[in-house]
């Protein structure tokens, strides 16, 4: 049975072709800077954008129209899985995400919702083993219930630790049995509606708590995934604690993680923090935190998640040259965290998405590797902070001077010569290489 | 000679007063919480704000009326001098800051620049014998000559390094002689106009490598002020390194700088980044890095910095809480970084205007008092994580449970109870703290 | 049968107060510059808020705690109707306000919904004729649909546009038998998801057709209510035809609708558009278009619509003392249209945020009345706008002058004086009324 | 004598080239959609950006090298005239704009003003005999000046008024002067720095009286340009009355200037205002006036008007399809109100950020002439709002339909079929039209 009965394998076609289920872009074993475009992307689709999103906004019901609504939720959750792996095999996407209930229902207690868990994660170790694919990342919503309103983690109510605790647990005894990869935590109720009742140094405290809980756990069964946190800055929170790459980075530092933790960076929640997604990527990657991408793009307009399908070749583009500047992004990978627009409400349009997408991301990567094929932004740089690396720039990066040293030299200065950067010649010149 | 003959010391007059140049809430020798408002508060004038500071905007020519220009520019700088002790002493603050480019011109060489310095503060010296008014902190404007275009300890140009470095020392110099209790590094230009010709990683290495030949320098001179970051977003760069105060401790802790640098923030950066003044203050607290205030305030409808002069109670109190939760902001302090709006150009504003800043914090003080004194959060927040203070929350904080045993635990509980905040009481009840 | 037993008719009892359920500020029937706090305030309750909100937000299910589910929709429906005016009754607010599916289900089929209206607003009606409480407005919800997911009157599709139509008879059929003051449209899909696929003038066309049809059905059944738009920027469409106070008096204008319609203005629609609440008040007034008020207030550093209880006494203050400024606002009125804070989920919650709500608005109106009786604003503008009631300016403000004239006058000048405002004072001064 | 004697006139070379002082995209005579390139385009440069602007900002001093400062600030004023002539003939472009001060001294008076306005004027009108190169449009600054510090046409003071309009009458006597096509309004401090002391309604029908006196003045010197007002939001001012396209329409709908007053809108302005370029090209279109574009582009995470060179594509080829549809922009244009960065200071910086903004129009033009060819747009509009063009639809935008006709429609419909839109295909394939 197939829930798609009009959408074949999507095929590479190029771009002269008028067929909407197919890649103008994205040619899977195409070699682009010496590894295929599937090894460079790593393509995951989110089970929760994908298989839950109903179409509702805070202000309108539902639209999405899905055919795979069953008589019980637990058959709902069957039917679910059946139809994701269509999804997955026909885009040819490898790898795949999700959250416990994105899966399975939470039924009326932990241990039915254990219960669940099981009887689908079997579901889909089965589709796994038929199939190569596999599985980026797992984790455990602990914002969506009621008792998380106040967090879960952060939270003021020990109980709701505990339960949070048990979900984690849950997480990655299913992050072992599907060979998970990676192990993400987002934080969306980890932060504050208001700081006036909030103890924040308390809250964090037990953040950072409940990982070393984790990765203590992680080793006992000996899985360990590589642990992502996922900045973003707010919303649902009115403030969220992983606010953006670098206040992320500042927890995991204070808490001695860093060996443990890295980063999955959204597009649209480094908008939201007021920061471009390559600035995000850059943090991470200086940092040698860069985990994953949420693929994506918001509104920079508008001030909430809007969680768009990735369509601008612009920022693609520079996010994937800091992918290429990292040397990859495995065992991370490209994750759409995207979903489709309210007003894109049939079946088919979840392929038109993804498709456009990936395509976008082709773009990107190709975009990407003749830049730094042809050196673009290396000899850029490499010119620009050039007096570095002679004279009294190689002594100072070489911590050969101090402040009377260098007050010494600036004494016998005549005239300093700054350059100009052209800065808008070379926008002009990146454009021919982008579009 | 008086720059404002019509203008007396500023007395403590209450409410009642139609005097405009009178405290109507700041007493400062009134006892607040066990000390003295004048010990609470720490006033400081900026000397860019209220002595160069000219009233142009980005699409407008100098308003400001200021009677104090000589024949020569240093005749200038002299003759500010003593109009700012006059404006101090008549304000009754004992604190005040300055940018060595705000005290005397910086000439057309280094050399020149330092002699300038040593002239003018010898005069401030004398002023600070006579009154024993103080130096809160001093700095090194690192930011407005076209030699910083692309940075100071950021720059991609030795020699600009180089300069950066002897502005530093001189600094140090400055602020041995006059006994600044704090120094303070401001990155205006510290960031990037754009991230393409970038390499975010150099450059922050390079300006951790000009604070340790600072703290190396205070060292060898025996001279140690508390070294203070400002976190800005952006403004003047579009990205500035010191974005807020999360992201600054976190290059704090990459390069091991806590024992010498703490934080001074400012309300209008603060709302710039995203936040609240007293998130920023809270993030500091937390991690031990409250060091000294920049008092203004921002319209959060603009985008750029206006640092108008704070007259919000709401936000004024919820900083000063913030400040008596960290048990003073000594040897840090309040710093007036605002400025009279455009249209307030005469002379005489500068007094109403630090009046309104120094009654509204004064009102905040008040009010902060109150609260602590009534316990008005303290028994909020007890009440609210109290779960954690007993029984498995015990646990959990002092570190005896793990996920499976918080697995267990949550597999046995029947029920979450958690409580509602009653936050629209809380913030109801607030408001007759406030005003 | 109660649904609050524990919660009496709110009384006021003053400041000392430390009863959660009484007023602190609004006092119902103490004069204020000549009539009740009651006539001034005229406070409305909105129907969906209080009923129907259930403290889900994007990322979280439902919090609220509700005793009134029944077993049917109508079960629940008529209970809603008992709660409502038990809440109406205790707060001693005269007013309301709902959608059209608020109050009943939509059933099936267009005629069902049509029958559960009739049955509901019979049921409303009993309890109006019993109470003497009166409907503010009414509207008809067409945004929440699938239907509606590209428009209403501004659809791309013709049904729905008859369907929308349809609603508005209805609509307006109610507003005729409850006696409703006024009729609302909010325009929550009447703009784009993207300009892409969007025709702006067919779709603004067919939107004042629509409008004009609501009219000529009022004038035939012989029911005039006052008709109000409500501007909202944004939120759920990326962009919303009623931007702002401005854009949708230009649509008013363009289309010939002055005599018909004014506005309903919102605080937090008024800062999404990067506005004050006073802004908008003051662009309505100037106008002959201030019509009506829905009292929140918005986080300013969030961007969506957080619909929070109004307690801001600034800008509440200011927003009375434009009321104040316009007459009042009758035939308008203070509407509610504020959400308890999905941690606030308690059914007591709608009590403690409508009195916090309503004191804030008491402190407001206090507070605008005194600054009208001593004439702050008054005297302050009659002072800077002085030159034009004399000389040059009399003549300007009369026609009497024309370019050639000004210059003869202009080249005649030897220095033009502009006084300072010294804007620093002003508000200082404002603080001693506010708070 | 040559101000860029290394720089020739610039000639298209094609995408192949690597001569930074080469148009890559813009071909003069190439013809697409029927017309030259430069007769769609009609680029103008800005004198103020061009010739004045100095690389400062507000944390900076001036940046930018330029050799053409003479001994006097007349002297100054005349080679800015043969430079900028050398500019615009250089870079082929056919039209310039200006500020009356940005082309001669203010000096100490209106009458010497007006001196060395004619001076100036007589050189540039024997510049643009001798090369035709024309007028787009000029305008009177009337923001910089001390004097202006409230505002111009709504300044409290009735002398100011009277000067702004000495101006105005300067403005338009050079604009018959030297043939100017257009004369603009640009409102920078036509708004307000606070409510608290602003009269709106007069300060609004001031600035409709000073209008409706230029229109009376062109009318008797028999020169009447299309006239045109710059909405901006804020900056300089808090709040500028003409705050975007819409809001700026009401007000010449308010004050009947419909006849004479079309719009001139910036890119960056849009932005600032929350709205896109195309929105506010589309909102100036349905309402018939559209009068000519400000090429800049802004950046999206800054709160300011950074007034960037565009370089985007996606931006431009939007605005320059509303162009096309429009029927063309003249007899505005396309000015460029772009400014260098401040680290673009060399002289020649000004030619590769001209260039490299006319190659972005370029390719916006052909990319926009392409889809309009492909009727990509009109294609998508007719098949989405097709049933308004047929049956009930048709009906009800013909005026023949009312609310009950309706709702007797509606009544018997059975279902509504709501389509989708398809939007993230849509994107993916615009793509592959601007790239």
């Amino acid at each position: 049975m197939s829930y798609f009965p009009n959408v074949a394998k999507i095929q590479y076609e190029g771009t002269k072709t008028k067929n909407p289920f197919a890649f103008r872009h994205y040619n899977p074993e195409e070699v682009v800077a010496g590894k295929t475009m599937k090894e460079h992307l790593r393509f995951a689709v989110a089970y929760w954008h994908t298989m839950t999103q109903d179409g509702s906004d805070p202000f309108g019901n539902p639209t999405n129209q899905r055919t795979w609504f069953g008589a019980t939720e637990m058959e709902t959750a069957r039917n679910r899985v059946e139809a994701f792996f269509e999804i997955l095999e026909k885009l040819g996407a490898e790898y795949f995400c999700f959250h416990d209930v994105d899966i399975a229902p939470e039924g009326d207690s932990l241990e039915e919702f254990y219960q669940n868990l099981d009887e689908i994660t079997d579901l889909i170790k089965e589709h796994m083993d038929r199939t190569g694919i596999k599985l980026l990342w797992n984790t455990a919503n602990m914002f969506s219930h009621p008792r998380y309103v106040n967090g879960a983690a952060s939270t003021n109510n020990a109980d709701v630790f505990a339960y949070a605790a048990a979900q984690v647990k849950k997480g990655l005894d299913i992050s072992k049995k599907l060979g998970g990869e990676n192990y993400v935590f987002w934080g969306g109720r980890e932060g504050y509606e208001t700081l006036l009742n909030t103890d924040m140094g308390f809250e964090q405290d037990n953040i950072a708590r409940l990982f070393k809980m984790a990765i203590a756990y992680g080793e006992k069964i000996g899985h360990k995934p590589q642990f992502l946190l996922e900045p973003k800055p707010k919303e649902p929170s009115k403030h969220q604690y992983d606010f953006d790459a670098a206040t992320t980075l500042q927890f995991i530092q204070k808490y001695g993680l860093e060996g443990d933790f890295k980063l999955n960076l959204e597009a649209n929640h480094a908008t939201l923090a007021g920061h471009t997604f390559e600035h995000e990527i850059e943090v991470a990657r200086i940092n040698h935190a860069l985990g994953s991408l949420d693929a994506n793009q918001g509104d920079v307009l508008l001030g909430w998640d809007t969680d768009e399908f990735p369509t601008n070749v612009y920022d693609v583009t520079l996010a994937m040259y800091g992918v290429l500047e990292n040397g990859g992004i495995a065992p991370g990978g490209i994750n759409f965290d995207s979903k489709v627009r309210r007003s894109s409400f049939e079946m088919e349009d979840l392929f038109l998405a993804h498709i456009a997408g990936m395509d976008t991301f082709a773009r990107g990567l190709k975009a990407a590797a003749k830049l730094k094929e042809d050196r673009f932004f290396d000899d850029l740089k490499e010119k620009r902070y050039a007096s570095f690396h002679e004279g009294i720039g190689e002594k100072i990066i070489s911590d050969q001077e101090d402040l009377e040293s260098l007050t010494e030299y600036a004494l016998g200065l005549k005239d300093i010569k700054v350059e100009s950067s052209h800065i808008e010649y070379v926008k002009s010149c990146l454009n021919d290489y982008l579009v």
